[in-house]
């Protein structure tokens, strides 16, 4: 399978779709590094009446915050709707799946966009970015913030995060054990790792894993890529998309995740090359694994439009 | 299945078994609480000329550092020699059963325990309690300490570990992903929990989980119990054990370490309800997995010797 190389497949897939759906981290940027022709790529959609959407399993960050790292890399015309995170989906998950009372509270095992998100919709966290829950290097049996649970916990959110220590991973373990197991465990998503400069860092698939052994349970429901509830968050919003799949491109840098998300959706899938595939694992998959289409980078789209 | 309660029972237990091996947390203290009539039962054991072997999971502590833990607890008789524990067995399986070269260095996720065994056999180690690995709270992309591995690390120890950071499980993943997965993972132990004032802390096998699924890999070997390379080391210094596994009791407070361990090398054994297991638990036992024996406490062994 060869990848996308010519003005005239670059042409054809930006006629052929309504619906752009994309993956963030690895596809527009890696880490805070914008990568090549990304932003003219979205200037060239939008100018065609393309419809855009940002589907990222990083829930680390809330839609806003999205927004304004949007704007930071110079891409202005980003609105939240057309966000849907992972942090968004399993706060929405608590709230409309759970219909969790908003007098019980959510105990967060990540970061801050998933507080921003559970706040907006109503709810109040413990954990998460808490700065009462540092840790120094010295492990206390006596410190007494191992002992405290709050019994108006109701549900768990897991993620990943870069704060953790073993006193947040204890916590959450003894959440998880509360009551007989009995209190909801969301994960936001299962990706075991993400590329930063060329380095796989640790995912929060790897997170969530600790304190699902440390438990003995496992998630009961996972919000983001591949799983279907993301999508249908995001065809309950777009009625056209829903009623035609085959409208729609899912563009990403992950098989396990992008491609199946899109695939088991009825979407075509276009693969980058700028994550965490290379052309290497692509050229052994299985034909029905196999995305749609392939290139390089994203901006290829703009790049050979313009040769 | 009635627990130990006569004095009868107490002194057959004593007079029939040569060996006994006992794990620590749960068994002989918690945390730093040493459980009633601990000392008493191994000073009567001692009196008796039996054998006392101590078979520790935890990682996080050398057998020296054991040898003072008992004297601080008032125990003075305890001999390096007498202990066995998660640190050393995995030091023991670099140097004895990988044969890694002293010039190879090896990474450690995990407490001083394994560190100490570690440089005790000559081995140099990176990571571990190492204060340069220490982490803020933020996360910078830029933070040169995630792009740096050292080519010399010819292995990879995980365990417990309370001073665990982001950094450390990247790095760690990293390891285990190098040279195409090749860098041997050794596993301490693989414990779930621990108990701790009524609470469950996380465990070993938790932390291990998540570099694990982060890497795709699993443990290339697990030194704790109830690996048989533990019971091994102990009959390789008990010759005497070794010819007649019937001459040993294993005494400890979890089924699927403790239990499993002297079962499957032919042992008796001992649950004491101390720890993790409660009698609910041992109702609900296959009869193939009942321990032979279970009382409220260690202590039980003394006290109904001089009622």
């Amino acid at each position: 399978m060869p990848p996308i190389t010519t003005k005239a497949q670059a042409h054809e897939i930006i006629d052929k779709y309504e619906y752009f759906l994309f993956d963030c981290d690895g596809v527009l940027w890696l880490g805070d590094h914008l990568l090549p022709s990304v932003k003219e790529t979205l200037d060239l959609l939008r100018k065609a009446k393309k419809k855009i959407i940002f589907v990222t399993n990083n829930s680390t960050k809330a839609r806003s915050d999205y927004v304004k790292k949007f704007e930071g890399m110079g891409i202005q015309e980003v609105k939240k709707e057309e966000i849907f995170g992972s942090s968004f989906a399993s706060a929405v998950y608590i709230s409309h799946i759970l219909k969790l009372s908003k007098s019980k509270k959510v105990w967060v095992l990540g970061e801050n966009g998933i507080e921003k998100e559970l706040h907006e919709l109503g709810y109040s966290t413990l954990g998460g970015t808490d700065p009462e829950l540092a840790m120094t290097d010295t492990f206390d049996a006596n410190d007494e913030r191992f002992m405290h649970l709050d019994n108006d916990v109701g549900a768990v959110i897991a993620g990943l995060t870069f704060n953790l220590n073993y006193l947040k991973l204890s916590l959450t373990t003894q959440y998880l054990l509360k009551d007989k197991k009995s209190i909801p465990f969301i994960a936001t998503n299962i990706d075991s790792t993400f590329p930063m400069k060329g380095k796989l860092m640790m995912g929060a698939g790897a997170i969530i894993n600790a304190v699902a052994y440390a438990s003995g349970r496992k998630p009961d429901a996972v919000c983001g890529k591949p799983n279907p509830s993301m999508m249908q968050s995001i065809m309950a919003a777009n009625q056209d998309l829903r009623a035609n799949p085959k409208k729609g491109l899912m563009i990403g840098d992950r098989l396990n995740t992008d491609m199946k998300f899109g695939r088991e959706n009825g979407l075509d899938t276009l693969l980058v090359l700028t994550g965490i595939e290379s052309s290497e694992t692509l050229s052994e998959l299985p034909i029905e694994e196999s995305p749609t289409y392939y290139a390089n980078k994203l901006g290829d789209l703009y790049e050979l439009c313009n040769v």
